[in-house]
């Protein structure tokens, strides 16, 4: 095996192979990165247990600038490996295996010699069958998970809740994350060739890499399915998750369909003040902030409180009031996590008492989006 | 108390202040920053065992918008009253006294109230005598300490090699530091109203703090010395250090005054090889590499290895290279740092032997600057 490129192309290009590698791993050869040459280009290669991610440079890129001179196949320590061509002093380097699995690197004044693993002992990727495919736009599958991963749970006790739940029906993906204390949810249009349902849960953490992989030059991302697997195909990119087992809980009742108290804001203006009010809710014990709606009166008051440091009271300054007065109270962090995921536009809040989940849905298009926080009883 | 401020111009000349104050302290009321409204001005304080920084926020000053109700003085929780005063939501702020040392903040829809502590309890200023003063340029202060301060130890073993030791005798101002593995030394010239000669070791951690506070504003810095205690003065800022007290060691013995090999470099390409050198020895357990000189064959070459991960050879371009063959080994950590001081200039290494110290020296104004690294014996 032996292979002349382009560096910083090299570098470009396998840098999200890196996302799926851990310097730690019980198994030490995932800790290495997958290098495969045949005549057509470069097969880069990383895995963890949950996900696995490979990219192909490609001879026929002329800036690649690859030159192959023996085809072969390798696995090296991943950190080190990188480290070393992100130094190298020239624009190019060279890349030659010698014998017992070692591979000496050079670029200008600079010889590296590097012990690597047989490749053959690297673990074979799954197999996800791609006859049966859907087709998303790169932009929407990103805008979906950051409006909803950030409603998964962090935590191992309810695995499945560490997902993000993927129903698919027609041209149709609905997409909830909850945490038993706030759920998000977004419906988005898909291109599903052949009309077939699912109904899966992506762990949180891999739809986070995945769009972070995402560049700007991606556009498409096709979908494939398999039992436990889930493939996304974008450029020249394989991304490789596994799927959470188990049922998720039916969250659609968990949605009220009515409410006494209606407010609308901006909710940029409704983010900074909550940001303000939690300065101090962060430094009590209990992280809580308490809404006050008069709406005989057209007031809305925001506040929190710290015994040790003091107290702050924000008053907004809704667009839109309507209902019943109301008091309630919350943890100020989810409705922060909720308001980012609007940006800046119009929201409406809708509450039915102190002890039910409030709801956050864009003014227009209410029905595709929608955010659910659960009030904290302080009496 | 009562005032009315421009919030970014508080926030920009409070920034400096903040520097002095830890989240911990075992003195409680140091975690808090003294404010003290005269009919001038406001005069802002942070302390901690170690230093004190004062700014003076003056009422003349039109950019300020300071409008002062009454003077009075209060002690405030420093970091909740930074974080509370970045976020609120207008240009200005009004900030006011209530009772109990309880402090109104208000600005917009945003009113909060801080518990504060009584002024009076706040520990006094280091008394330093202003009149023998020294001049120095910021610019040059500055260059002095990035150049010097990193050979200072990190560790309280030997509690004066933290420091740094300053010798100040009619014009000029040496300064040196050393972990006694390396060495570095530093001569500029200053302004010395009386001539007085001063010999004092100050925490190089004060002095990293001290330079992080000078904006591109500042251009002189007055020093005031007492017996254990300095005072820069610079802008609108007063910053007090306790000096380290004990007898720093004798340097002048260790800076060989002969050499048998002679090598010239630009500094920033034997940085560029070190780098890679130390890619491989940081993953061995004793980070060393080895640099082989052969002044016959006009050959420099650098190699570092680690038995797990590999080697790697640089071959060296040298400027110019003079005198003996050698062999010589080093940790290429005090290589880097010394050279980082250096910048981008031609420099000239020499070496005595593989067991004596070598040095680095600029290739022109070798007598004010000189950087010493002590060898590691592998055989």
């Amino acid at each position: 095996m032996k292979f002349t490129i382009n560096r910083n192309q090299f570098i470009r290009q396998i840098s999200n192979v890196q996302r799926a590698i851990s310097t730690k791993s019980t198994i030490p050869i995932l800790t290495g990165m997958k290098l495969v040459l045949t005549t057509e280009g470069l097969t880069v290669t990383g895995s963890n247990v949950d996900l696995s991610i490979q990219t192909f440079i490609a001879q026929s890129d002329s800036d690649n600038e690859l030159t192959i001179d023996s085809p072969g196949a390798i696995v090296l320590p991943a950190r080190f490996f990188i480290e070393i061509i992100k130094k190298l002093p020239e624009t190019q380097f060279t890349f030659e295996i010698l014998n017992n699995n070692q591979v000496l690197i050079t670029s200008g004044i600079s010889k590296f010699t590097i012990n690597g693993l047989d490749a053959s002992d690297y673990p074979h990727l799954p197999e996800v069958e791609t006859s049966d495919q859907l087709k998303i736009t790169a932009e929407i599958l990103k805008q979906l998970v950051s409006e909803t991963v950030f409603a998964a749970s962090t935590q191992e006790t309810r695995p499945i809740l560490t997902g993000l739940h993927l129903k698919i029906k027609a041209d149709q993906l609905l997409a909830v994350a909850t945490d038993s204390h706030r759920l998000a949810q977004r419906i988005v249009e898909i291109t599903n060739q052949n009309q077939n349902e699912f109904d899966l849960v992506v762990p949180a953490k891999s739809l986070m890499e995945l769009v972070r992989c995402f560049t700007e030059n991606e556009t498409e991302v096709t979908i494939s399915i398999s039992e436990n697997q889930i493939l996304f195909e974008f450029g020249q990119t394989l991304f490789y998750s596994r799927l959470l087992e188990g049922n998720y809980p039916g969250t659609d009742r968990l949605i009220p369909q009515e409410s006494t108290t209606q407010l609308e804001f901006e909710a940029k203006n409704l983010l900074e003040s909550v940001e303000r009010a939690s300065l101090l809710s962060h430094a009590s014990r209990n992280n809580v902030v308490r809404l006050e709606i008069d709406t005989a009166n057209n007031k809305v008051t925001l506040t929190g409180n710290s015994p040790e440091v003091g107290t702050v009271a924000e008053t907004m300054q809704p667009q839109a009031i309507k209902g019943d007065n109301l008091d309630i109270s919350f943890n100020p962090d989810y409705l922060k996590d909720a308001l980012n995921a609007f940006g800046e536009t119009p929201i409406s809040l809708e509450f039915t008492s102190a002890l039910h989940p409030f709801t956050l849905k864009p003014t227009t298009d209410a029905e595709s989006f929608i955010q659910l926080i659960t009030p904290i009883r302080t009496f």
